[in-house]
């Protein structure tokens, strides 16, 4: 049996390293004195080089993780009395912690359901419609808040987008992308960044780099200028403001420099895409949801996953994950002989499982 | 066709005036100076009074809305980044605005499902094992609110709250019980306020009187005397501590004075059976939920709805409400004749129909 | 000594009775069954009444005490974070245990000095001039709050207000003003309520009633309509909007009909005249503050509270009120031959104690 | 004139880079996959040293900011109603754009004078008498913060810190110490850590890394173990658990590994020294607040700051600075050459000034 330093790590993307080129880039920011709190020349240059990428005047906050990006966001788009619809299985739902109701004063979270991890704009619609005319005795719907690549490992195509956010205008919300994994998806829709966020409607993203090659950077990306104004304020109060911004913001720097970050994507939905094909062609195993992005999410049979995890296959549970399943999110330096040497391991022990079987 | 002023007029309770009891209190409590802020000498009494009706010692904090007793009693129990377990229909969910999240400091309510306004226990304890062990990417369970009677004007008997409570209590969780119709309820099971509270397993009350003969007047009841030691700061900060308490103490004590308390449910309840066994009667109508208390809902033929209330028959809407049904929450002062009223325009208006229907 | 029930209550104005005009009003509001939550008749009339009284379209939003009514109004004029400047000794910032905090969401009030209870704009002007330019690091400037009459009984003049008024708006703050005892000060300068408010740059008014003869009603008062829509969702989910809202709109109604509300607040300013009047012809006595309203401050002889308390005088005290000091609020209720009999007692025991010297 | 890029950079010490020995942990915990949230091998190392370096268990939580880390650590000593006494110049109360407020959900920060930036137990004392009885109009005290080096540069001998927290003991308030600057304090003091801290009262310490060698490392050290069982879900939501949270963790330790948090200490405060000896030599110019640490605060003889400015000498600026006045935070990177370069500068100046006013 392996030890834990040898194990075959399928934990989740954020247990991934640092990319070189973004080690590399935190050594050259590394130059001595500079302004702090984002007044520095990379948080500039930054500005300029996210504007370029989404193809319009944006406005760029670098902070340290998703959690951050998002909820302070979603305090963008929403009043303390307000409710924020998303799927019943994002993140910022159920692993957050209840970070969107702190940074918003108390809003509410209201789920819209979707086959794999994607809201559908008509039950956003009917939901929407069952709450209309507003009443003084309901939270305000204010926001929709999507995961683009969800969850689920899934993808929202623009008009999926497009369709979500016409709903959501007609109610009068705002609307956020929850983009930790923004990468993968532009990897896998071989779309611009511009066409799957503020063509479509989007008004605030969360841009991820953190789950995809960086040591701690996300960037709050606002796309309507008029809503960016308070959230200096509102990331400075909840300590995300900080000193050496230029160290997180040389990290996105280098992040969408010479398209790491969809280089770093492509790859990781590669890996994901190499397990998936070799599960399924293991007797007994099936695919939870469809596998668009870097997460696959498997159902195995029954014992193989503890069987696995002796064997030093190491995966990350959640407390609500069932036995027999396995959920992978790969990463830019998931190996292929790692994701080889996972199919090997279960055929053999389906194969051992079934000798056994008819042994008896 | 009916002027509103003769309408007849079955909306909520919450429509309903003043018991003269509860008006004379008022004019009695009113002799001149007194102590402000609750260190009044009728407060003081109401608190003896409570006592002796809980048949324990408890914490008294008279407060004007339900709205205001539910969220600060859930403050009580969950921190900022809780979690409050409840029906999907409970009015602290549904129809406060956000309270419990504004008085929390953003908790999370998340429903329990169940049928007709009642949580089940064992869907609790699956949820709870679900969430356990706790992670900290989570909120943490703190909390569960029943509504007694319920939303959906169902009572939960003894046994069922100790199911739940018990449940609760093995995860650590505080229990609430919204009590805004709780006379209601204890009227239909004919059990000691005690026998439903405390002794099965509750911490803290909203004890209502607003909907069943006050004027503006609650109570939160608490159970386990530490959890009050916050409370009135929790209430000042949110301008629930009014200078002239005893005037709010006054209603109190009036109501649960002679019985009035559970004298007016009684006959709320009894005007509620009456318009169920009434409507019942009526072919094409059926009851939505069972009739336990003071509410009914009701399905009615197509149309009828319309044309009851163009014949000045005033029903109070909800957004979500269907066109076809009706929400009556009888109160201490509806008349059996304004039901029968009800009954027999219904009864002319489905024979008039079916009439219509053979000309044809 | 006497008793309790016989002692002369000279406590603040918060625990006087209730006007017999306003508890009649109350019968009359009881007519039945009724339109809940405030979209009853007599809060139609009263959105109308107000508009007359202040000469302007205004939005109303009655309420049960001046901690909600202050605190909600500051929570549409500030955000989470931003800056409320008021005077040290404001009520808001004193005596409501952090409820504009809360409504908030966490703004700061930061006080402005100035003698006897107003804030002065030379000051204001300078403290605003010193945080400016605005710096992430720090809460934004965003409201002024004043009260009208002041916690020490002084009045602003109109061009007072109108001084601090055009430095806040110089500067982008929304103004508020604490009138829980606004009709003290009306009365004082018999000036129009709008030429206090809204014509003097006033954009929401905490209009106060309860300490003036109502039960527990005051209104907030919004004076720029674009502010005013939120305020619903505010106070309910404080649980500020009372099913029968018909019988605190009731009291404001009764409250401001016929001039009760000046009346009243006439007659409490002469008493604090005549109570002034009478202690600073006592030797060895002072006023504290000039007396414009109905409050009293003033400094005794060494002693003589200490007896005056043994005599059955009763007078509120505060945890950092000094030994030798009363505070006397007066009120509507307050009897003339109560206020001669304090003094006639001070008179007696300031010359007894004379002899007692004179005999050593 | 300099241009910027060959400015002498006076700026604050947050302004600095990073230290090598820092930089260098990060490429050594970038060794591929790792348990995320804080569940890794160099998070759990950095807990076994801080207990170390503390001489008792202690809770340590690595975020990323000052901020963050002095507002959670209040979060866990004060509910949304309490007091938190702090210096009128503390950065939490002045420079966190209200984190204290946002975190606990509201509470106050209530101003303790003293001079140079230390709160006085005196002063502390009176003012928690005055407040003695508590009332549930005023919010609660619950807890004192203290800066430790303060922001005035100054440091609180072991007795002084002993003395304040007696008295915040006796009124059962919680204490925490802001040790943004701590190691400049215990560099100068040359105290164990525990000698400041747990021994002589401290609850929760902020312990700073960033603005003496880190990138982005703060420590929240908890010394009383109830109080951190909240800790991890007051972060979480408020977006500071991030994912690879050993990159965090792995600049802590290589700050308090080999003393190198000692070394960078002495020497910013060694650079100060310099500083301020090498200006009170020049005529006109005196020191603000005693140089005890890293900071020196001085006023300039009239014209010298613009002047120097415009020689290329940078200076950070916050709005309420005197024009004639300088702030330099020193720090592990600040070079003796550019110190004596300023002060070289200066006496040209005043001497070429002198002459200028002599010629006249």
């Amino acid at each position: 049996m392996l030890g834990e330093d040898r194990a075959v790590q399928l934990w989740s993307d954020n247990s991934s390293g640092v990319a070189p080129e973004i080690l590399q880039a935190l050594h050259e920011a590394n130059t001595g004195r500079s302004r702090s709190y984002g007044e520095d020349a990379v948080t500039a240059r930054l500005r300029t080089r996210f504007a370029e990428i989404f193809e319009t005047p944006v406005a760029v906050f670098p902070v340290v993780t998703s959690t951050a990006a998002s909820a302070a966001a979603l305090a963008l788009l929403t009043p303390a009395h307000g409710a924020i619809f998303c799927h019943p299985d994002a993140d910022v739902h159920t692993r957050a912690c209840g970070a969107p109701e702190f940074y918003t004063g108390g809003a509410k979270l209201l789920p819209i359901e979707g086959a794999h991890g994607k809201c559908e704009a008509a039950t956003l619609r009917r939901t929407l419609d069952a709450l209309t005319p507003h009443s003084v005795h309901r939270v305000r719907p204010a926001a929709l808040t999507i995961a683009q690549a969800t969850e689920c490992g899934t993808v929202y195509a623009a008009a999926e987008i497009a369709a979500l956010t016409e709903v959501a205008r007609g109610h009068d919300l705002g609307v956020h992308m929850d983009g930790a994994r923004f990468a993968n998806a532009c990897a896998r829709l071989r779309r611009d960044p511009a066409d799957l966020t503020w063509r479509v409607g989007v008004d605030v993203l969360s841009f991820g780099a953190t789950n995809n090659g960086a040591m701690g950077a996300e960037a709050v990306v606002v796309f309507r200028p008029e809503l960016a104004q308070r959230l200096g304020h509102v990331l400075k109060r909840a300590g995300h403001m900080p000193a050496k911004m230029r160290f997180v913001s040389a990290q996105l720097e280098a992040y969408v420099g010479d398209e790491l970050w969809l280089r770093n994507a492509a790859h990781a939905n590669a890996m994901a895409r190499r397990l998936a094909d070799g599960l399924v062609a293991v007797e007994g195993t099936r695919l939870i949801h469809p596998v668009e992005s870097n997460a696959v999410f498997a159902e195995l049979p029954q014992g193989a996953v503890e069987l696995l995890e002796q064997q030093g296959f190491g995966f990350s549970h959640r407390p609500d994950d069932r036995a027999d399943t396995i959920r992978v999110l790969t990463a830019f330096d998931t190996r292929a002989e790692d994701v080889d040497a996972l199919i090997a391991a279960l055929v053999r022990n389906t194969a051992a499982t079934r000798r056994v079987g008819l042994d008896r």
